[in-house]
């Protein structure tokens, strides 16, 4: 039980990468503390998942924990580090200069886990030249050129949907390897680009109904 | 099968609940462009859902569908809308005049859907009195009063992690139902107010796990 029976990661299912933020986040914290060792009854307290299903999530991409020692801070936070591909740098450009790209270029919580803009590209001339965060905004036509001189991992897509496109393919033929589309064009390329849709309104939509869904039951009592 | 079997909303999957907006977003491009049916195909297409995943969704909350015939665009749009809560009018108040509180101000997609920002609300000096979209920011320390003299559905959060609790209370306390968290302060109210989390870092995650996941398949190749 007290070793790590696999690092591989193989099949982890979605609902479980979907949390592994909040387990990262919170172990990171533990790291700064020095806190070497946590049981899944604490980690249960301070997140709000139940005992057994953060055993259930650990467990599936390996053993971390001993009987009445906890788990691991440190070996457990690298491992989800593996997981996620988040220990190494990872480049990105971001397109799209308004407000949801100033809000993307400012935001500063994904730096520290290794994510930095390189570049920021715009189609109007008020943005060309202006300075976001300490990133001058380049015009979007050179960024085709600007591809093939730098190694990026990652296009954002902070422009509106019918734009969204065209510039999508230009990323995608530059060699990213992903794209973060806030633009909410479902796009859907040939090649094989991941595309992750980020669509704030839906988690608004979503809490409509919740909130529906509990005044009914209120009325109901 | 031409007759809608229920309107009643219940024990739909949670999953289900994640697309309707997807499925409500081509379906009121469709109302606007006056097509009244459509084929599970032509969704599919459209969507990149399978025909099967479609006719599943659709039929865990009633039966729209005629054999031959398609959907009744119009029908199962009002339904999606009464679902989700969003036939009414929605009002919001927005607490954080920084970069991401601007770029939620500024976004106008839920506009369309019934959701208005009444007001929003800031605590430091050189915001308060200026204008974000239209809507003038007004002091933080006058929200309890503006709560007890509006009636608001939402409270939006977009203020740091260590200030979120406390305005969380606040809103709470001032009768919001649902707050939309955008401050990575994990928020646990002890009355009924509801909280949706919107984590960005978490998608990029993601999108960095598919990324790697995808190249070590084709470093195997």
């Amino acid at each position: 039980m007290s070793e790590r029976k696999s690092k591989k990661v193989k099949g982890i299912p979605i609902a479980v990468i979907g949390r592994l933020p909040i387990y990262y986040q919170y172990l990171t914290q533990l790291c700064e503390r020095n806190i070497e060792r946590i049981s899944s009854k604490e980690l249960s307290n301070k997140l709000h998942f139940t005992d057994s299903q953060i055993r259930q999530d650990l467990n599936s991409f390996g053993s971390f924990g001993t009987r009445g020692f906890g788990y691991h801070v440190k070996d457990l936070k690298k491992t989800i580090e593996e997981i996620l591909g988040i220990n190494s740098k990872t480049s990105m450009v971001l397109v799209g200069a308004g407000n949801i790209g100033k809000a993307i270029a400012y935001y500063e919580r994904y730096e520290k886990r290794g994510f930095y803009i390189k570049a920021i590209f715009d189609q109007k001339d008020e943005l060309i030249h202006t300075t976001i965060n300490g990133i001058t905004v380049l015009d979007i036509e050179s960024l085709p050129y600007f591809l093939k001189e730098h190694k990026i991992d990652i296009g954002i897509l902070a422009i509106p949907p019918e734009d969204a496109p065209k510039v999508a393919q230009i990323l995608s033929d530059g060699g990213v390897k992903g794209i973060w589309n806030f633009s909410l064009s479902h796009l859907y390329l040939e090649n094989e680009t991941i595309v992750e849709h980020v669509n704030i309104t839906e988690s608004l939509l979503a809490l409509s109904y919740r909130i529906k869904e509990q005044s009914e039951k209120q009325n109901k009592e």
